[in-house]
């Protein structure tokens, strides 16, 4: 939608006004956030998404372990002010080298020296307000295409183009990090998602023409999702489509469906925002070695990372309440294989259509 | 441009059908191609680029050392006739499991156990037929994105396509893998071509629009350029248009730099077609500390395998031809400092396209 950005502009406004009232006031300046430590974050079983608990934290000036933090902070918000104003967006690191300035003349002291200092201080800021770093005009790493019958309103630079996605061949649209500001996604005609972990497998669904027979959406995020394509995956989903995610058979392959139905830790402060609870997988699974039995010539051998990851997600509440990943991670502890999605290419190259249709068709999903 | 598909076909039956003569008249059947071992591939001082020599090789299969090979090398010609065949495309780990099959029924060995078999046999059919992988039906991986005032002819799965650059919003086009069949640039209007090593520059540029007002086509690799980005700025290059590359102030935004206009050691094979040797570097370089005092407080300390890259590259003949890059790398030897172009928007965020329009309007090109 088109953005109000005065509406974030006040936002920020208003916490910096809080800040003047309480020194004004001989106050100590401070505002509450919440605690991201692994002790406050908890997966929300009604909801089916990792998300922060109730534990504030308070940050405050006159206190010298935060001092400087809070100073640093304040030094964020004053320029994302000035880029929501400007209308400019940035990175993450274009913000710290705005800030790896001096602190005057006489100080022989930059604000930020590194950007591990401040990535920490941006969520702090996103957790305080309520928002996403998006909103502050800081946008992440971006990557994912997307292909189907849809059509974006891209507000961008002054200018508003319509972008028909179901026309651009074989290259499909970029996802870029902010699918909330200034953007818009209008006639939405497709029937479900498809989610496709490999772009070589995106590619070849999008030379059949998968998503136009089946009228989906066809989206890769290129390997783990970026937070701009999970937060896609969740607007389509609040559109009413389904979402299916189609995955290498291993530890890995695996955790990219579950980051993107549950969040993931390092994301739980924007939980459901991010999370598509309702996703399912369609594969690939250790259980269709036994249904396909030409698979069997394309395993690989699990490796100890491989074992090791298993091991770790069964430890996951959210993943070992559910028996049927119970079984599947036990089956690649047991049997030390692995088995990525392109070998669905084995018989012939459009066999991966006829895989994919058919698992969905009989609803042959993990949950 | 739109391809006869029928002459790759044509080239393939005759490659065949020349092997068949070969056995029908006893002989042994063989091919020719050219080595790409390292004593083979020589830069090219006339041309500018990096290619092979004339060290012809001989692939035969009455050869205890080649029998396999180059009947592994038969299958993978004749499943890339099937693609062309068929028209359909490929990544080159789908050809992989195409073939991990057993040789028959009663014979207990597969055609390939490993992709590290077949690649090179790849590369070998690529130069013993004069064409490149993607004539094959292999896609390469994809990544780069381009925005400009360009159109784009895209004949993609039975249908024709065409896509407007100038009106892809924040997400620009996606450059693929083959930028030669099955796809033509049509109302190329630019003026030239700017190359950024970094998509969040690209981004910030693209936000400015930057390319609107200097008429130019702007290009990401998103970091080391692809086949496909290095293969569409040799294109534009082609069409008469200067191409001006924009990379970080390290050995490593040097080299891509450098592969973009030489070409690299391991597609020398390809040679002209994935080279520019007609590119300038416009920054960052170290003597740009000189001339913005600013950037002295955004340095990085470069390490030892920034240090070591540094000092390869002073080996390399076809850079330590131009006494600029001498000294440039020199000074990262010497001063053990790096400079990110990131760090061009800490003034102010619009500051980068300052930067790149004075360099481009005094020329202030390193070769």
């Amino acid at each position: 939608m088109k953005k109000e950005s005065s509406k974030m502009q006040e936002m920020l406004e208003d916490f910096g006004k809080g800040i003047v009232t309480q020194v004004q006031k001989e106050k100590n300046p401070s505002f509450n956030t919440v605690s991201r430590t692994k002790s406050n974050i908890h997966y929300d079983e009604k909801g089916g998404f990792l998300k922060l608990g109730n534990t504030k934290e308070e940050r405050s000036f006159i206190n010298v372990a935060q001092t400087k933090r809070f100073m640093q902070t304040i030094a964020i918000a004053d320029k994302c002010h000035k880029f929501v104003k400007e209308n400019l967006h940035t990175s993450i690191r274009g913000l710290f080298y705005q800030l790896k300035y001096s602190l005057g003349e006489d100080i022989d002291e930059n604000i930020f020296n590194e950007q591990s200092e401040s990535n920490p201080l941006i969520e702090d800021l996103e957790v305080a307000l309520g928002i996403r770093r998006e909103d502050l005009h800081l946008n992440a790493n971006r990557k994912g295409v997307l292909i189907g019958n849809m059509k974006i309103k891209d507000y961008f630079g002054n200018e508003e183009q319509e972008i028909d996605v179901s026309k651009l061949g074989r290259s499909g649209w970029g996802i870029p990090s902010d699918v909330d500001n200034d953007i818009e996604f209008v006639d939405v005609k497709a029937k479900y998602v498809l989610v496709v972990e490999k772009d070589a497998l995106w590619q070849r669904l999008n030379e059949d023409g998968f998503w136009k027979k089946e009228n989906a959406i066809l989206i890769s995020p290129q390997g783990q999702a970026a937070r701009g394509t999970r937060r896609i995956i969740r607007k389509l989903a609040d559109m009413g489509l389904p979402v299916y995610v189609f995955n290498d058979c291993d530890a890995w392959g695996w955790y990219i469906y579950w980051t993107i139905k549950t969040g993931s830790i390092n994301l739980a402060y924007i939980g459901r925002d991010i999370a598509t609870p309702e996703a399912r997988f369609i594969g690939v699974t250790m259980s269709d070695l036994e249904k396909y039995d030409f698979l069997n010539t394309m395993t690989m051998k699990a490796n100890e990372v491989d074992i090791k990851r298993a091991q770790e997600m069964l430890g996951y509440p959210w993943i070992n309440r559910h028996r049927e990943w119970v079984d599947e991670l036990n089956k690649v502890i047991k049997t030390k294989k692995k088995l990525e999605e392109d070998t669905l290419q084995g018989p012939r190259l459009t066999f991966v259509d006829d895989y994919v249709r058919e698992k969905i068709k009989n609803r042959e999903f993990l949950p």
